[in-house]
């Protein structure tokens, strides 16, 4: 029946979530509810005490429940994975598996939302009024261009950070791999012409961020379904109207000549190896489309042995992965109780993961990723997620910056990370 | 410091939600997630299998994630246990707490979820917008008259149970006891004069439901803090409305005389040792404010020795404690994935937890509630909260009433409960 490898994986992956309990996560308590005692201290009438010490001072919330660790995974299922829009349900396995990578990663509880709603507005409603429950709240899975709307709006009205990872975990990740390909193959960001495929919510963030690193806006070339965003077009919504160029160019062909850095996140293949040929020396390539990149690694290095690349997928070097990224930068945004997540704290994000890459790999480290070393170099730009080091460098980074950027409400707690 | 024991209890229960971290609960991990291989399946690209699964079969979100075992417990904080509308914030220890008692009593996962609103239609667009993310809802602390509109119109709305436990547990709980005891004093409920001192949301609901187990509405006399509910009262709201009575009697000490039963769900000593020497013959009286009831044990008993006391405290006998239904109810609802919680359901809980007063009580029940001995009787007429009889015995009598009024979309599992 199941001679097909990839029918055993459908399979185990089924299982894996239906046995011998459906789901991923559960809910522990965290406090003893054996005795009477206990009950009493746990609810009635001994519960009447936080409640009066939260009443006198909201901060006090912090001391008394959950909230201060707990992150919210919220969706709508308008974008779900590559999937497309399959609606609130069918996320559903996503975002507890992102609830199952918060826990793992850094500790920090999440339980996924799911949200029908009609209108825009209903959804920002929602998100917004049950905000409080949380200390953190991570969108996940929302189409574009609605994304880019609700994100900012939250922002403005929540209390607790929100942070749509689609756009910008990815970034983060995206932009401390592209900024050590950069600095290995010997070129400047600021001189970099850079190709992006594809206009969606990733890829928006990823060059808005890289902006921020230094890349000119006008030596960015994007590209959705129609070919090169430039600007005499009439159909660009004002997120993709940013990055229009006033170019006569209009192909993948026509940009992605002497271009120094590609980056896909659309779809399987679309990058030719004759396109890749016309890049400029020393090229840097991100195929991030997944599971099937925009071109496959042996394909782009068979015709370029001078590229960088990066996928992604765990089975190459370079993953380009969120999990590098977003446990991290809650879990130091919830530490010092930051109100947002700004671009200081992405920053030092990047940084925080730039810099690890460059240090000495801790040996099981290597062996879990079933490599003979990890030096860094072509092969390895980006810390493997296992890497330990990451939740104490990246969480750090991120809270100084809170702190130091005026956004948190306490400061680092006392030997914080050591 | 602290000789006062009240101060010590007031320094454990802040303690007890304070170390050794905040809050009662957490999230944990049901599947492994060590691995690459574990977080291929958890997430990328394993988790595509499940939401295609669930996108073609919405029943399927019950197979792969943690719906069906999911209660969210929701407030706005407008009626906290008895210290009134302290805000949203100011009730998560105690929906945490909710959340705690249905993992300890029925192993159901359950999340806070606090909500801050405008309008009685915003708090029902949120609750029933994120309502799918769950097997069942359980709305608490609700100021009434709104949380009667609030429940009708979720009720409505969603796909999953909504039920308003401050309502509806307490008077399972309340009409298990009353029946138990009306039957010990040997009358008839529906010969009964009842007095209900409170005309809250638990007042309302405890009525309404004796009344579907055979109390008159016509001798029911309800009271709020203006005195009698009658008819030629032109404040009232429609839910007191209905409790109308047409009669000349103004006060509690006019209405009192000659009842066979008394209900306080108002507030600390508000039933005279005089006026309940003007009680019935075999009078039952039901003192539930708490921590300090309408009038004490020992002060009752008294001056009735015919009396059947009942409180909502846990060092006295009978012991009105809703967490001898919740935890149940939503145990029998989810498991046969019943659409709501009616009326046949409630019946079947209240019955249940009649029945199981009637039945010998186990050894360890006896010792860990403190006494020599639990026999049916004037001390003993609604079961003890650790015993452990309730979750199959009401669970299932809830279950099998949700499948036999046809509100169950699954059938009972095999051997459920046995």
């Amino acid at each position: 029946m199941s001679e097909d490898p990839r029918n055993d994986f459908r399979q185990q992956a089924l299982d894996y979530h239906a046995l011998p309990t459906p789901g991923k996560i559960e809910i522990a308590l965290t406090k003893p509810a054996d005795s009477a005692k206990d009950l009493a201290l746990a609810y009635s009438p001994g519960v009447a005490e936080p409640v009066r010490e939260i009443a006198q001072n909201v901060e006090n919330v912090y001391k008394y429940t959950s909230k201060g660790n707990m992150v919210a995974v919220i969706s709508n299922g308008t974008a779900i994975l590559g999937l497309g829009n399959l609606g609130p349900m069918a996320s559903k396995p996503v975002m507890e598996g992102k609830s199952l990578l918060f826990k793992r990663f850094a500790g920090l509880d999440s339980i996924d939302i799911e949200v029908k709603h009609r209108t825009i507005d209903e959804f920002i409603d929602t998100v917004a009024n049950i905000s409080d429950t949380f200390g953190g709240i991570n969108l996940e899975d929302i189409k574009a261009p609605d994304c880019f709307e609700i994100e900012r709006r939250l922002i403005e009205r929540c209390d607790v950070p929100v942070f749509h990872d689609d756009q910008h975990g990815t970034a983060i990740v995206t932009a401390a791999g592209m900024l050590n390909a950069i600095e290995l193959q010997g070129k400047e960001l600021k001189d970099a012409r850079i190709v992006c495929l594809g206009a969606g919510a990733a890829a928006i963030a990823c060059m808005e961020l890289l902006i921020k690193c230094g890349a000119m806006r006008e030596k960015i070339y994007m590209l959705d379904r129609k070919g090169v965003i430039h600007t005499r077009r009439d159909d660009l919504n004002e997120y993709k109207e940013l990055f229009a160029n006033n170019t006569d160019m209009r192909t993948l062909e026509d940009v992605i000549e002497g271009a120094d850095l590609f980056l896909g996140v659309s779809g399987p293949n679309l990058l030719e190896p004759e396109s890749l040929k016309l890049m400029a020396d020393n090229p840097i390539v991100f195929a991030c489309s997944n599971p099937d990149p925009e071109i496959k690694p042996e394909l782009a290095h068979a015709v370029r042995s001078d590229l960088i690349m990066g996928t992604g997928r765990s089975d190459y070097p370079n993953q380009v992965n969120n999990v590098l990224c977003f446990p991290f930068i809650f879990r130091g945004a919830l530490d010092v109780r930051a109100s947002e997540i700004n671009d200081e704290m992405k920053l030092a994000a990047v940084d925080a993961i730039r810099q690890l890459a460059k240090e000495e790999v801790p040996a099981d480290v290597i062996t879990a990723a079933g490599v003979e070393s990890l030096t860094f170099g072509k092969d390895y730009i980006i810390p493997k997620p296992m890497d330990p080091r990451l939740l104490p460098r990246v969480a750090k980074a991120v809270a100084q910056a809170a702190v130091d950027s005026g956004v948190a409400r306490i400061d680092l707690p006392e030997n914080y990370m050591v």
